[in-house]
């Protein structure tokens, strides 16, 4: 692997191998020198031509913690501004030997255009692309699972909410079908689900109570605000009360079903308190997992 | 020690351990190599919920001169504009294994908050809460105090100016009691002088003349622009007339008074500049101390 | 040196010197560990009081492969909204034992405003002071000439574009003179030369076709977008017409000419997509050269 730019791109055995690699940096989280020195004096680059605190600080704090140098460009104050091209801007990273990228940009595709311009020997790791993809976090959900179920044979998921906006749940649902899950189901209101999305090997529910029945894995989607002020939502109210996730629909899924949140949590809007702060709740240890499995692609991307 | 969140919690011992341990870092700022490794492969977090450049600043050279890893997180840009509350921001850092928090906050209060939620081995420093406490910028001005006038037990000490919005004062009163100064006198115009401020063992002038007379010690704190555009105050130039400390004030001091600012000065509005570049002024040793009191108190808090 | 502020107090001695040091950098890019110990514990401040995600990130990026520890303080953001002086800042980022500031101000002087106060063992880089100077990126420039050309003494050099507004053509021209080119010309529109320019030793031409012929370098300069907007010049296209450096104008300089450009480009504003990727161009390799060139500026001020 040269450059991690979507889950679909990768066959099982590269799914895998990234579990296994973040199984062994989970215990360097743990130790009293939280650094392993494998990409010292490597230079990584955050470009994003989105506003991200959270994704943004993962991806430093694993390089940090890889011993890299780590460079924050944030481009509403860069070059871009003054009208630089994105090819432009990504030449002149290149010229001061950039030796690892990670994109988060609002186009779709537009991690995959910089691979495609790129010179040998640095890498591209796509950190949100558009609505297209978010592999790193579909890649530390489905680290989560495996650490929490074991195996993905038997697992029925259901993906809950904004489907069509969401770059998330598209990684997921294509690392879910290459690790070989069961069952796959996606919950949302008509005007949130993209047309012809059982092409991607899932099955449709437009009820939350008979989607959700017997699942093993629940992920709920971030409800974005701009879609509940926009023409797509009745009402937040309304939503919470069609397709939040409660104590009494969760008491529908499997006994031990396990709850997932990508975050910022919607507290009353996708998901109650009650049910993100229960014992079902997995959301923190996913923020967990993903400073270890974007250790793992960045080292794996490096060459280790 | 596990938080620093206020000088009223710490006893004579504590307050006098963090004076001494600063003591040995003075000496770090001025070696070749200004790096000891006795933070390193920890991560802070400098988590800023006000813009404060010169905190930020001096926290973030304190850490990574103890060879930590600094994480800046501007709350104005993160998550919490997405409607997260200040505990689930806590939660997601906590995940990805912070050691330490240094929070600013404009809610009194919020960094103790902090400390009732958050997992056991992780520190808080608090750099600032409403107009709670600022203890850190106390316990520097502590520190300048002992390295100019050697013991507490005979100085009169003056804080002139805007006390009922200063979180430094409060802390600098508390520091100051628990030290054993002699006196402690507050010096300010009524509508800035809070109600029952003797209570907290001080006494209080809206003269300055009477008040700076024969102290050992001036501690002027800055007006905000805020303050002068708003009714307590009749105009910045009548501030400066009433309450500025000129050389003619400072002459009916002590004849070696020192004179303090935890800056950035506004000059001819608090203090003339005659007076703040004076041989008396003590202001950017403050700043310089400030490092090497930070750095004890972190590096005190992580075990050392 | 103790400060590099100019590349016109510094004789020809003194820029070989940093253009042979910079020689010795460039090994580091290419190296898998890109980093050298020279300056470790030593802390760099990005001292910026204009806007400039490139310069900041070169500057950066060679303070952290020279192992400081690097300040990022964006001016914007800071106490001096708070109203605090320039010399105040100075003043208090040197009391936190700062070793070395690289600063760029939007007025001529500041740089070298600095170093008038300064205490002795800090050193200043100019990044750019208004109108005046911006050093480093004419050394950077000299670099890339002497590595394509060789020698200077036998050179003709056209600097195209707004002259007027251009820091950096102030400081290529004395460089450029200093080292001894054969020939330097400066094109513009009348409403973007300096009056008396031929005062600084070069020849002034207002039409491109002339002013091009058999020069052995083209250094293109950035039109700023506000020039564009202004009563200098009429339109943006016009100036495209009558100033870019198309293919067809390049055909007319030497026929192994180089031609440079210190970015961002406008392309089809002062220059060609096709003579910007051309094989004549080394705008990239500017960018990678400035790395080293900044090293050697860091590291020889540092003492070494």
């Amino acid at each position: 692997m040269q450059h991690f730019l979507t889950t679909e791109s990768l066959d099982r055995d590269q799914l895998i191998a990234i579990l296994d690699t973040a199984e062994s940096f989970t215990s360097v989280d743990g130790r009293n020198i939280k650094k392993v020195p494998l990409l010292r004096g490597k230079t990584i680059v955050n470009l994003f031509f989105e506003a991200s605190t959270r994704t943004r600080t993962t991806f430093e704090l694993a390089a940090k913690r890889l011993s890299a140098d780590v460079l924050n460009i944030n481009v509403n104050s860069s070059a871009t501004v003054k009208g630089e091209s994105l090819l432009d801007t990504l030449r002149n990273l290149e010229a001061m030997h950039i030796d690892m990228f990670i994109i988060r940009h609002h186009n779709s595709g537009a991690a995959e255009f910089l691979t495609q311009h790129i010179s040998p020997g640095i890498s591209v790791i796509n950190a949100g692309d558009g609505r297209h993809a978010h592999p790193t976090q579909a890649m530390l959900d489905m680290f989560t699972i495996r650490r929490v179920k074991g195996e993905f044979a038997n697992l029925r998921v259901a993906i809950v909410g904004d489907l069509l906006h969401s770059r998330v749940a598209r990684s997921q649902i294509h690392a879910l079908r290459t690790l070989g899950a069961k069952e796959i189901r996606v919950i949302a209101p008509r005007t949130l689900l993209p047309s012809h999305i059982e092409d991607l090997g899932v099955v449709a529910y437009q009820n939350i109570e008979r989607g959700i029945k017997n699942v093993d894995v629940i992920i709920m989607l971030r409800l974005q605000k701009e879609r509940m002020q926009g023409a797509l939502l009745p009402s937040q109210h309304e939503y919470y009360h069609l397709f939040g996730l409660t104590r009494d629909r969760l008491a529908m899924a499997a006994a031990d079903a396990m709850v997932m949140h990508p975050g910022p949590i919607n507290r009353g809007v996708e998901i109650s308190s009650a049910v993100a702060d229960g014992e079902q709740s997995v959301i923190l240890q996913q923020v967990s997992y993903g400073i270890a499995v974007r250790m793992a692609i960045m080292s794996m991307l490096a060459g280790n």
